[in-house]
């Protein structure tokens, strides 16, 4: 093909790809067609002319790869693959139903979606990260090209990242913005001035050009000029029309999730006169890959700490996950700029090509790594546990996204003392557990600390550590295995009357308050649940029959998703009665000692409620 | 006071404060002095000449406010203060003690705060939903001060804010920055290069100054020139030494949350030679404000709908929203971009003065909304509930700062149908039963919806609620109440073997199923839980006792943190089986109906779970 042949094709291809998504929202009856119509030039380019990859491989190992941050353009990835011969053409008319892979807004199941998007503003993160690993880890010329809605750039994670890729010269990562003027509701905030979002993007530290997003010349100009990497990601912001080439809704508001009527589409599909097969295109095959470096089968060495040793768990989860690291190269760790509380420091300084400092800016931090996931990385995110409620939303897309990601949230709860209630964990154990497939860790000293970051990284999904600010004594031998779904029975008799289960802090205070009562002539079952998720659900109701059909459950988390609540829909029906010691209302500042108590979470106030239970009871 | 006794007074007051926050923190043996001691000339500066308000007043109606976004400075706003007068010195050294309202991060137990800060990144958004109340609803002359850190203007919330600020052009907001290098465990992004935040600011269409921010008559330039509004919100860069005036610590990395020794103390404040007594300021009082405006005791008009209507509880939020802000002109809503979506546009339409478009920013939406509920406005913030989760940090700082804000959640669970899994809010129910004092409401129709919204406008604090995508028929009368911590019994009888409670939309589902089930012999007892949080416990018990000693609640959300969870915990050693009917793994895309079925939820599926049930216990 001549360079003028190359655009004409391109440009019926883009028609051809706006033929598909009507064709294929007005068979769902429902969908997002406008956008897609913007952006059908951009997609255009990238998937026949522009990028490096094999149309049979989604997980082709020197893949250039597509992120579709504006996830409600979906068809339109969905159109172009199949016109890159990823699959047959037929299948797109299955859109929007259960037994598909092509879902509203692309998810993994779909595999060249690699993540899930549809929320808004989380795309570049997700490419930063994979930009990240092939220029620092694997070292290999892949490039991540994300396509980006204008209206979404009013999130702030867009912003997180677009300063994070600047500082780490992803000169790999290429971004357009697809300025079609109009959001869901009304016209964005900058309309069609493409300038405002160049000059943002310059003065995070982009190298930027806008480009008309329908002139495929344009278009290729500019991808051409991002081809030489110069230490800076690069964006193109095109300016672009929704709902192009279909006159009735072109420009115009109210038409921003609706599929079109029978009618209007065939009227639009006669009117875009697209050629009835893709044009001849020779896509670019990507450089054949090194083969793959062996797993490396090292075992990690198991903790060496001696009974009674202070040790938080918060250092353990560092040092644990730094052998965890000697033992797997695939571990890599990210931190915002508290390693030196998470204690991701000590992976940091055992590993420093590993371990990236993401600042404070978790939201990214989040995406990065789900980024690195898909590239077969195991990202280690730490943060303190309240932090990371600031990247819920992509906490949720983990899950949607199947991510291999594990989370590390330390300073959970009030032991952690005088800083006060912001910094302060007492929800986060709520937000893991409602993430299908995850499971949730919550060690009580080092020893557990440093198992359940191996138990993490074998777990195939999310998993969540929860790790403590004070110093606890280790109470477990250093070769205790704790696989996920167990308990422990800390202390047991034939004449348990209550069994008192702990995790983390509240182990320690449950181990005293059993002390406390024995001297009384009570004696209490302890239990450490180290596994919030899963629970070992037939150990905890044999346990608690065996100590007089009660339970208390404490812990430093607010009552509502926290493990008392877990405990009580297990054991429904079971003939057990739970109670619930949990943190009810904003914590104040006071050393954690003070907190711990005034919150009835201390070893006394704990026998004191079971004192109190009893006697309501007798 | 000349000038240049006024820039000595202030510099004199500077070391002052440097030496309240040294005392302060050295006794309560932890904190962050040394980022209170880069700030002190830019807060001397705005306490005791830039700021007009009345020290005895926090909440006085006309003055400006100070922000302290960088919370953990903390001990520098209280040591202002109380130099101001607002109360005795000797108060300070309660810093971090549970007693006192001066915690370790602050909170409005302290009343000059207004919102709890801390959790960084946050406070822009504050200030800038005051400065929107005054600037566009109170047309009053009063300005919001804010100072960031700069590591915490990594934080995308920080973009989201200044994007609004300068669309809604709040030349009556003045954010300084207080570039003082170092973050908590390295260097900052960009360390001392002051001109990138400026670059960026400017390019985000703010005003932007740099200065030294140890020059208290470069401070007061700074601050003349913002006082004349020219349609941009202001701000002041100012190049600072972090542990500025203790030569141990100053620029030095390991000084962040740490309190110096006694001795360390000791001698800093002797080299500080600090006036013993404050400078006689004359701190510039506000104007007077206009007598306040009477509460309007207006009613709001029932409900009007007829029985089998078909209307999305969405749809009625939006009308009885608007009806409401007829009757209270302190009603306000806000909507990020979805107002078509979650109706919002109803009162947009009805009350254009008090809606605001925040975009596709939901952490800054939450913001602001925090900070018009400090202006004594009631906000109203509407999303779908799945991009709520996207300002699940912003909410939690709404339950710490017990924030009067109301949210709504459109599009819940898997009922909204084929947009997938990133649309559909899973996990609304358990982020929003996490806050201390929250209520937490779900409408199953009209009328219920309707007066739901009423009933979270009288809730002083958090209240949520939660709406749905489809249509549902309307199954109340218009003059039916429907009180927080209520229950409604929809179908009974004296040989009710199972208790069916749903909410939403599967309270239409249990219908339906009750209908299945009677046919076959099986009564079941059918229940509204439109009041999520807080449940009607004493009712729940007595209904499920008269049904079987079961109850199955069914719920279009994950189980984990939700309504199953929560009767679980509230009926423990009751004798009652509590079955839990809700989504255990991410949806696909599909119609509404399908999903219902697919996933357990739809009235055939909820009629063979009883079945199951009842067979499995005779």
């Amino acid at each position: 093909m001549t360079d003028s042949q190359k655009i004409q094709a391109l440009q019926d291809e883009a028609n051809r790809l706006r033929v598909h998504c009507i064709r294929m929202t007005t068979k769902a009856g429902s969908g997002h067609p406008t956008t897609c119509l913007s952006a059908a030039e951009i997609v255009a380019c990238l998937f026949f002319e522009v990028m490096r990859y094999d149309p049979k491989d989604p997980h082709g190992p020197m893949n250039d790869r597509f992120i579709l941050s504006k996830g409600h353009a979906a068809p339109l990835l969905y159109a172009a693959l199949a016109d890159a011969g990823s699959f047959p053409a037929e299948h797109l008319m299955t859109l929007r139903t259960l037994e598909s892979d092509l879902e509203g807004h692309p998810t993994p199941r779909f595999p060249w979606a690699y993540v899930g998007t549809g929320t808004l503003g989380q795309g570049l993160s997700f490419a930063a990260g994979m930009a990240l690993c092939w220029k620092y880890l694997d070292e290999v010329d892949r490039k991540a090209y994300v396509l980006l809605g204008d209206g979404e750039t009013a999130e702030g994670a867009v912003w997180e990242s677009a300063a994070l890729a600047a500082h780490y010269q992803l000169d790999n990562l290429v971004a357009v913005i697809d300025v079609n003027r109009l959001g869901q509701s009304q016209a964005t905030m900058y309309g069609h001035d493409t300038d405002v979002y160049a000059r943002k993007l310059e003065a995070f530290g982009w190298r930027t050009t806008v480009v008309d997003g329908h002139d495929c010349a344009a278009l290729l100009n500019a991808f051409e000029a991002a081809q030489a990497p110069d230490g800076k990601p690069v964006a193109i912001v095109a300016r672009t029309i929704k709902g192009k080439g279909v006159p009735l809704a072109e420009d115009k508001n109210g038409f921003h999730g609706k599929a079109f009527s029978q009618e209007e589409a065939d009227r639009a599909i006669e009117d875009m006169a697209a050629p009835s097969e893709p044009p001849a295109f020779k896509i670019k095959m990507p450089a054949e890959a090194a083969p793959p470096q062996g797993a490396s089968e090292a075992e990690v060495g198991a903790p060496s700490y001696a009974p009674g040793d202070m040790v938080a768990t918060r250092q353990s989860y560092g040092s644990g996950l730094a052998k965890l690291g000697s033992a797997d190269p695939s571990i890599v760790s990210l931190d915002g700029d508290v390693k030196n509380s998470t204690f991701s420091q000590v992976f940091a300084k055992a590993h420093p090509s590993r371990f990236f400092e993401c600042f404070i800016a978790e939201q990214n931090m989040v995406g990065m790594a789900m980024g690195l996931a898909t590239c077969g990385r195991v990202p280690f995110v730490s943060s303190f546990g309240a932090f990371l409620t600031r990247a819920c939303d992509q906490i949720r897309m983990a899950g949607v996204s199947r991510a291999n990601v594990k989370f590390c949230g330390s300073h959970a709860g009030v032991s952690i003392g005088e800083d006060g209630a912001s910094q302060m964990a007492l929800e986060d154990l709520s937000i893991f557990r409602a993430i299908p497939g995850s499971v949730v860790l919550y060690p009580c000293d080092a020893v557990s600390a440093e198992r359940l970051v191996v138990e993490a990284a074998r777990h195939s999904g999310v998993a969540y550590i929860r790790t403590s600010r004070p110093k606890t004594p280790v109470i477990y031998a250093n070769e205790e295995p704790f696989p996920i779904g167990g308990l422990k029975v800390l202390r047991q008799s034939e004449t348990d009357r209550i069994c008192l289960a702990g995790a983390g802090v509240t182990v320690h205070e449950s181990l005293k308050a059993y002390e406390m009562l024995k001297e009384e002539g009570i004696n209490v079952r302890v239990i450490d649940l180290y596994s919030v998720k899963p629970l070992a659900e037939r150990e905890l109701v044999e346990n608690a029959s065996a100590a007089g059909s009660r339970i208390l459950v404490a812990e430093d988390h607010y009552p509502e998703g926290g493990i008392g609540e877990a405990v009580a829909a297990a054991l429904s029906g079971k003939d057990i009665t739970v109670y619930q010691a949990a943190v009810t209302s904003v914590p104040g500042s006071d050393k954690g000692a003070v907190l711990m108590d005034a919150y009835g979470l201390s070893a006394e106030r704990l026998a004191e409620r079971i004192r109190k239970i009893l006697a309501e009871e007798d």
